[in-house]
C-alpha cells in the first residue's frame, strides 16, 4: 500500500529526470515522452520480459502512460525551476530506486524464480530504465561510471529477502529494506563513495 | 487485404532503406542485412513482446525473412540508381509508417488491450524499427530529432479508432487513416513542418 | 553432453571478454559485471524472447549465473596475464560461437519453428550477446565490420540442419558443425579472411 504510493511518486520523478536528460540532447517533445516514459517503466518492461510476466505491467494500468507522458511534458515548462528542486530529486529518485527494486523482487518471488533471479530481477527494475535512457540518448550507462547505485538496488534486494527468509513480517520487511536503501544512497551522494573502475588497455583484438 | 499488400512494399521500402543508413556506416554485408531486417521487421517485433503476442509474427511467414535479406542485399547492388528514386521512397515510408500503425493497432485491438495501449503498440510497430536501427548504428534516434515522423504514428492510430468508435465499416476506417497519414507526413515534409525541441543545460547530476 | 561442456566453457570466455571490454571503457566493477553478463548469455535471453520461449534458459539455471559473475570479477584481477592466452582465447571464442549457434537451433527445432527461423535462432544464439555488449559500450557492433564471424554462426547452423537432414545421427551432426565452424573461424583468423563491406554516402535524408 505504502509500496504503491512511492511507486507512484517514483515513476514521476523517473519521469522527469529522464525528460531533462532529453533535454540535455535537444531532443523534440516526442523524443521527452520517450525517453521519460522509458527512464520510468522501461525497467519493469525488461523485468517483465526477462520472468516472462505478462502481460507486462503498465499495459495493465493505463493511468500509468498518462502519468508518465504528463510528467515528461511538465518538465519542459518547469525545468528552469527545476536546479532548485535538485535535492528532493535526488532523494526521490533514491526512493525510486529501493521501490523499484523491492517491487521488482515480490513480482520473480510470486513467480517461484530462485533467489539469485529474484536478486537480479529487483536490480532489472531499479536500474534498466536508465540504462535504456541513456542508450537512447547515445552514452555509455552513467550507472557504470562508478556511482554506487545499483550496489544500493542489489543491498535492497538482499536485506528484504534476508528479512523475509528470518519471518519478518513482510510491511516490516519492506519498511526497512526502502529506508536503509535511501540512507545508503543518501551517503554515499552526501560522502563521495564509489565504486572502483577497472581499466584494460591492452591492444587484444 | 489491401493493407497486406501495402504492408509489404513498406517492409521491403524500411530494408532498402535500413540497408542505406548501414551503407553510410560502412558496414559489412551482414551488417547491412541485419540493419534491414531490424528496420524492416523491429518495430513488430518490440510491439509483439511488449503485448506478450507469441509467436512473433514474422517467425510465422519465413517469406517475409527471405524479402527482407533479399531487399537488403539487392540495395547494395543499386544504392547508386537509388538517390533518383527518393521521392518515390518518401512516399513509401509515409506509406509504411502508416499501414505500420495501423496493424499494430489492429494487433492490440484483438488482444483487448486498453485504448493508450493500443495507440502505443501503433507507435511501437511504426517507429521502432527506425530506433532500432539508430541505437545499433550508434546515434540519437533521428525520430526524436524534431521531424513530424511519430506525431503521424500518433494521428493515424487515434483517427482509426476514432472512426472505429464512430462505427464507420473496418475496411473504410483503414483507409481513410491510411490516407489521411499519408497526406500529413507528405505535407511535414513539403512544407517543413517540425516538433518544437526541449533544451536544458543546466548542470543537473 | 559434450556439448554442455563445450557451452560452460564458452559462457566462461565469452563474459571474460566482456570484461575486458568494460575494462577498455573504464566502467566500474558493476559495469564489469553487467557487461559480463550480458556477452555471455544476452543472445540466448534475446533467442529466447524472439521465440517465445519461457521461462528464459539462464534463470533455470542460477548457477550460469554465478559463473558469469565470477569470471567476470576474476578477470578484473588477471587481465594483465591474460593477453598471454590471446590464442587461446580465440579458439574458446572459436568454441563458442559455433556451441551457441547449434544450441539455439536445437532450440528453435524443439518448439518446431520454420528452417529460416531455426537459422536465425542459431545466429542470434551465437552473435546478439556480442552485439549487446557493443550497444551498451556505445560503439557501432564488432560484427558487422568485415571479420567472418556471422557467416561462420550461418555455415554451422546450416551444416547442422544439412546433416540431420540426411539422417545422420544427432551426436555426429553436432560434432562435425562444431569442429568445422571451429576450424572456418580459426582458418578466417589465421588467412585474414574478411566479408567484403558496403560504402554509401550520398545526401539521402
Amino acid at each position: 500500500m505504502l509500496l504503491t504510493v512511492v511507486y507512484f511518486v517514483a515513476i514521476t520523478a523517473e519521469a522527469m529526470s529522464g525528460a531533462l536528460a532529453a533535454g540535455q540532447r535537444n531532443l523534440d517533445f516526442f523524443g521527452v515522452v520517450v525517453i521519460a516514459f522509458v527512464t520510468a517503466l522501461g525497467g519493469g518492461t525488461i523485468r517483465d520480459l526477462v520472468l516472462g510476466h505478462f502481460p507486462i505491467g503498465w499495459t495493465q494500468h493505463p493511468g500509468t502512460i498518462y502519468l508518465v507522458v504528463s510528467a515528461g511534458l511538465l518538465t519542459t515548462l518547469i525545468a528552469r525551476h527545476m536546479v532548485r528542486l535538485k535535492r528532493l530529486f535526488l532523494v526521490l529518485d533514491a526512493m525510486g530506486l529501493a521501490a523499484f527494486s523491492l517491487i521488482g523482487c515480490r513480482v520473480a518471488v510470486e513467480m517461484d524464480y530462485a533467489t539469485p533471479v529474484v536478486i537480479l530481477a529487483g536490480m532489472i527494475t531499479g536500474i534498466c530504465g536508465g540504462i535504456l535512457r541513456d542508450v537512447l540518448c547515445n552514452q555509455v550507462p552513467i550507472v557504470f561510471s562508478g556511482e554506487l547505485y545499483a550496489v544500493v538496488s542489489l543491498a535492497v534486494c538482499a536485506l528484504y529477502l534476508g528479512l523475509a527468509f528470518c519471518g519478518v513480517a513482510e510491511p516490516i520487511a519492506i519498511a526497512i529494506s526502502v529506508v536503509a536503501g535511501l540512507v545508503l544512497r543518501l551517503l554515499a551522494i552526501w560522502r563521495g563513495w564509489r565504486l572502483p573502475t577497472f581499466s584494460y588497455h591492452e591492444r587484444w583484438d
